[in-house]
């Protein structure tokens, strides 16, 4: 793409081309899907629905903050509410994989009811080049896939529009300058949300607890950037392992969860490495963590390892 | 104890009063339990046997360590083989409090059969004031009964014999230094040994890579000190718990368990805080531990959490 302007008017002429009746389209909050949205709307106006799936797996005021980008940006957003149907789907699963396939299949009916109620099977989605290519597309089902919802399965009756499909990151930035869509230094967030940082069983409590945990880490992290004390990190969250650790209250033995902080510096995600956050840092982390979440969480543990031999997030 | 010398003649006559035959004696290796035996092996000559009981939850080189320390001071020391014992009652176990229970009620019935095999009921033990009297006795049966092996059993056959039962540490390591056994700088290691530093199912396995992990740690850290970048801490160790995380091997994604590495400061061990490490320490930590247990662990996180509100050990 070497101009911003040309590829948003090549777009939605694209666009009306694809879509000729009504179409949904996948809103995340991400800046991939919100380019996307803002590109819809300017192409089909009415006839574009974007909708944001609150799978109950959000961030703490994600929802909110979505909604608030979308008014400012002029375009409609209907929120699907659809928690008890992907906690439903996740019960006594711990496997991360199926976790994934059974997040995406989810995601593929309600996305498929919606298009249904709408009488279109057009899916606009916010696909940009690094989803499909790794590494030269060999990676395409094992490594990349799993980062984001998952594609679309064959037996769907969802026909998917990828307007940003070959653009890279920095080309999406642009355009996305171009259309006023905000980026705020939001951090990436896996597709499957909050599941894939509560290791082990997925329910409504251990999510609730990471979600706190999340909320936490971001403040703190956040904070220590305001205050000049650390360089803004490329990824900083927290994930909850399914552990049994000992902890004291006054005179009580208690038994709690651990959750992990894991602040990673990458250029690209396909390399990262752990960032030497400050002790103070991790010690205000740890209390907060600890006293919000006294009784569930004992131990706060700060992940050291790079990428490779681990991975960004956890699953 | 005002005049070791003196405490050392008066338990040798406590001894040879408490014990008319043979004896057994529980040697760990710590510094409390070969203090003990030495004065049982003083006060008995012959009738004296200590045994190590070798629970296949020692760290690596643990037994030979303590065979060479008994060598030097030329007390008698059997080994008596049990691993298979042990792990056979932590078969399908993960609650920490019920794995206590099992690895004590197995030290019990290796060392009632280790009496009868030596006609006797008296088991000389090196337990101190600390270990039966904490906060006051209060949580003698919550909290430290539970860092050690527990109390015998009601139903045992078994006399206790106690030389050192109303020393604090202190008098203990100048009682020591009188009978000239070493301490070498040995980091408390809690009685069900290796057990409680495999979170989650005890299995030959997951226990052989808590010990290589243990080892990595100690190593490194006993390096950093010896180089003068990190003052000696109160204890350092490694714990694996029961997760799956994902990780990257060349283009394939592994899922591997994770470690903790766990450094804390402590002048008595009610309470204590985790150690700032140097970033270059746990980095090398982190590379070792995932090259040598490559598909095995994918993670090496850091315990940032003090106690309270966590303890020391994590069972």
């Amino acid at each position: 793409m070497n101009d911003p302007a040309r590829f948003r008017n090549d777009a939605v002429a694209r666009l009306r081309d694809a879509v000729p009746g009504p179409a949904i389209v996948a809103a995340s909050g991400g800046i991939d899907s919100t380019v996307a949205a803002v590109l819809a709307h300017e192409a089909l106006g009415d006839r574009s629905h974007p909708l944001l799936v609150d799978t109950g797996l959000l961030r703490a005021g994600e929802v909110a903050a979505v909604e608030a980008t979308f008014r400012t940006l002029g375009v409609p957003l209907t929120v699907v509410p659809a928690a008890d149907r992907f906690l439903g789907a996740l019960d006594g699963v711990t496997d991360p994989e199926e976790k994934r396939r059974r997040i995406g299949r989810t995601f593929i009916r309600v996305f498929e009811e919606e298009a249904d109620r709408r009488g279109t099977d057009r899916l606009v989605q916010g696909t940009i080049a690094p989803d499909w290519i790794e590494s030269g597309g060999a990676l395409r089902d094992t490594i990349k896939t799993h980062h984001n919802v998952g594609g679309v399965p064959t037996d769907s009756r969802l026909t998917l529009v990828e307007p940003l499909r070959d653009l890279y990151k920095d080309e999406v930035r642009a355009l996305a300058e171009l259309l006023r869509v905000p980026e705020a230094h939001r951090q990436p967030f896996p597709g499957p949300g909050l599941a894939v940082r509560v290791n082990g069983p997925v329910t409504a409590e251990r999510v609730a607890i990471a979600r706190t945990a999340n909320a936490i880490v971001e403040e703190e992290v956040d904070r220590a950037i305001a205050a000049g004390t650390l360089p803004r990190p490329w990824q900083y969250f927290a994930v909850l392992l399914p552990v049994r650790a000992v902890g004291v209250t006054g005179d009580n033995r208690v038994f709690g969860e651990a959750v992990v902080v894991r602040v990673v510096d990458s250029v690209d995600a396909m390399t990262a490495t752990a960032v030497a956050v400050p002790p103070e840092l991790l010690r205000g982390v740890a209390e907060r963590i600890t006293r919000s979440l006294a009784g569930r969480v004992t131990r706060v543990l700060f992940d050291v390892t790079d990428k490779p031999p681990a991975t960004i997030e956890w699953e």
